[in-house]
């Protein structure tokens, strides 16, 4: 039997693992720094939960768990003679596998609303599980990275989640674009533009990344809008401040859209940011249930799809019944992060070596006093390993550079007697005589610097 | 609709998920200190993979996820008319979700086999998902801890997890006995009693915990076991030292484990444990591929099983295709540690609460002045939050202490006015009148402190 792995998951070796724990530490200590603290929901969820929440492309990506034993016994024989999947399954699943970290936050909140602070700052960092086609890039099994803040309209949040994002983004270095914009201010478009609600606007202007101002404009050609609409459309597209807007949209929603990004921006006046917020009146950001000011990250350099986005909802327990529960929350999108990161070797090059010393010996009778030294290493705080057994040094420095480690001590018969051991800096390649104290200083002090 | 958990599975609050994050920081950081490196599995595996390694009743409960799309399309109506659920199981599942951790350990490094050092050190902390019946304590959805090192049957490696256990029981506060015994010892046993290969001594005597040694003769008694056998029997379980038990069965293939075992404590003579670390003959542990050393971690206190156990399996990836990679390792029972620890009051005291000082004031003219303050203390690496509006400032305390911040600014006409901020000690209710500045100061040295 060959060992295998289904389509769209993976593995991750070590020094895989220290450097997406690296970048989810960079964003943890930027979350803890303003006050979010870390919640863990389950994997497993209850259908009635997950389904009909994510549009009927999401109901079909989602992993749904078979019910466990005899799962068939109680299932009428005429759904099975029909051989109709979907009526067969809500018969034998009755669980699946968490979609996204925004539905089981909010069956969160309904479920320990007693327990919690309100407003109530979490982050939560978990995999995800979507039954996507796999390619390049996309994984049926990834990371997502939420931080959000419910039980408040306060602007306040919304100035220190774009915050949070020019700061995590500084420190990962990675310059990115954080646009903004607000659901109000589409919503006073609209209204000006005397459409019906549901309209296609939103989602054709939320290609304008992708085939441009033009592009767009095209589309809704061909949609049957109006040259006067057309007209009004690209005067709101090509315009960048919220004054311009405001001039367009007199009288509509768009006014208290603009008010609130004014109160925002007016928190972040004496703010020194390190990266672009700039507010895109093309920004649409395609999910429902934002009610308020949206935000998207994008790298300017990449062609990849946003980095993060995220806006503020009015509603999002309501469906759990409990209401009033105004929120608002940013995502980041960690594969794509770690990607770019990997990509520009941003990465701190010593992640990948935890181990900092091996002891290497050639004779048997060496063992214990290896052995003892090891723990001594060990006890003082510095990682370190032996090789298992006295053999050719050729092979035990092979091995060496295979665990990338940076000390080697080396133990042969001369240095059993005189107990001088070799310190070997094996980047360096230098190397000295030093009693067991001495090394230990030594390799403290390289930890340390 | 109310929101709802499946059985068996949990939502971890801010102040648990920072208790548990205490708890695998120590294991993780001791692990380190050892040289063992961290990877990570998917939670979808083949069911290839997973099915047949753990018995009949690993099968039934492992949790099975459903194939995608029109599951029924290809199969046959008639294994839908038989309304058998075992034989419709393969054709509409072929992936499963992770069971332990020791198989997806197996076929990690059956496939990555080239890219890893041998021998390989590595540890993995990860859910796992079993469709026990839940209980008290049992959980669907809980997490393993594993540390092994495969590629290599030196002595030595069983002698440093030995000193793994030792040293992050001791740091988690905990503690406890470790137990140790051999595969080979038991098998010598069973040379000497002349039993057939699969006799049920070792299950029997596996029940030692819990019915006594009396308890084990009389179960082996009506297993038609005779005198002469029981006595050994006996006089084996009750021994306490490697010496006794080479007595009990000379020129038995025990001999080589009881070599084994004192090669292993040779290694411990001048290491300072602080737990008791004992050869324990009626140590038996259940699993099938345990070749050698066997551990098993117990609370001297405590009526629970076990905190932990491990040992060496000859031929863990062969069922892969990859043979002659010897491996040992051990795994910590990470719920039941982290509910010792929660009853005996175990964990540091300032676990709940990151968050470092809160700002209250009840002027809206002050938001922007508390804004760029609270920006401020941030940049300083103070973990922070502001009240998000003017309010009452009961009210506003009240939200503080449930927040459990140990300090407050306050801010009302007369310090917007001054400049002079009054912070309060929560904790002990002194307070003081402070610039901006020595606020931070005071709050830096709290932090440090």
């Amino acid at each position: 039997m060959k060992a295998s792995l289904p389509q769209g998951v993976r593995d991750f070796l070590p020094a895989q693992v220290h450097r997406r724990q690296y970048m989810f530490d960079v964003i943890k200590s930027v979350f803890t720094r303003f006050g979010y603290e870390p919640i863990e929901t389950p994997v497993i969820e209850n259908l009635s939960t997950l389904t009909g929440k994510y549009g009927e492309e999401g109901d079909r990506l989602l992993f749904k768990i078979l019910n466990n034993g005899d799962f068939l016994a109680k299932v009428d024989q005429s759904i099975l003679t029909k051989k109709n999947s979907k009526s067969l399954l809500p018969k034998i699943s009755k669980r699946g596998m968490r979609y996204d970290l925004t539905v089981p936050f909010a069956r969160f909140v309904s479920m320990h609303l007693h327990e919690l602070p309100i407003p109530f700052k979490r982050y939560q960092i978990q995999p995800v599980w979507r039954a996507d086609r796999p390619q390049k890039g996309r994984f049926r099994e990834f990371y997502q990275c939420d931080v959000d803040v419910v039980g408040s309209d306060a602007l306040v949040y919304e100035a220190e989640l774009l915050q949070i994002y020019d700061q995590v983004f500084d420190q990962l270095g990675l310059q990115v674009k954080i646009q903004v914009n607000h659901r109000q201010i589409l919503q006073g478009l609209i209204q000006k533009l005397d459409l019906a609600q549901d309209n296609k606007l939103i989602t054709t202007m939320d290609k304008l990344d992708k085939i441009g101002l033009e592009g767009v404009l095209l589309e809704l050609t061909k949609q049957e809008y109006g040259q006067q609409q057309i007209d009004l459309i690209r005067a709101y597209l090509r315009s960048s401040t919220l004054s311009e807007v405001r001039e367009l949209l007199p009288e509509t929603s768009a006014i208290q859209g603009i008010e609130e990004l004014e109160e925002i921006f007016g928190y972040l006046e004496n703010y020194t940011k390190q990266n672009q917020i700039l507010f895109t009146p093309g920004l649409a950001r395609g999910l429902d249930y934002y009610t308020g000011f949206i935000v998207e990250i994008n790298d300017p350099k990449a062609e990849m799809s946003s980095l993060g986005g995220g806006g503020r909802y009015a509603n999002l327990t309501e469906v759990f019944g409990v209401k009033n529960m105004s929120g608002v929350g940013v995502s980041f999108g960690a594969e794509r992060i770690y990607q770019l990161m990997d990509e520009r070797a941003l990465f701190p090059q010593n992640l990948s070596n935890t181990i900092r010393c091996i002891i290497l010996y050639d004779i048997p009778q060496a063992q214990s006093t290896v052995f003892d030294l090891l723990s001594t290493l060990r006890t003082a705080g510095i990682p370190s390993v032996m090789y298992p057994e006295a053999a050719k040094f050729k092979k035990q420095f092979k091995y060496a550079e295979r665990i990338q480690v940076p000390y080697a001590i080396v133990i042969g018969q001369s240095e059993l007697d005189s107990g001088l051991y070799t310190l070997k800096d094996l980047n360096g390649g230098t190397q000295q005589s030093l009693e067991a104290l001495s090394i230990i200083d030594t390799l403290k002090n390289e930890i340390i610097r």
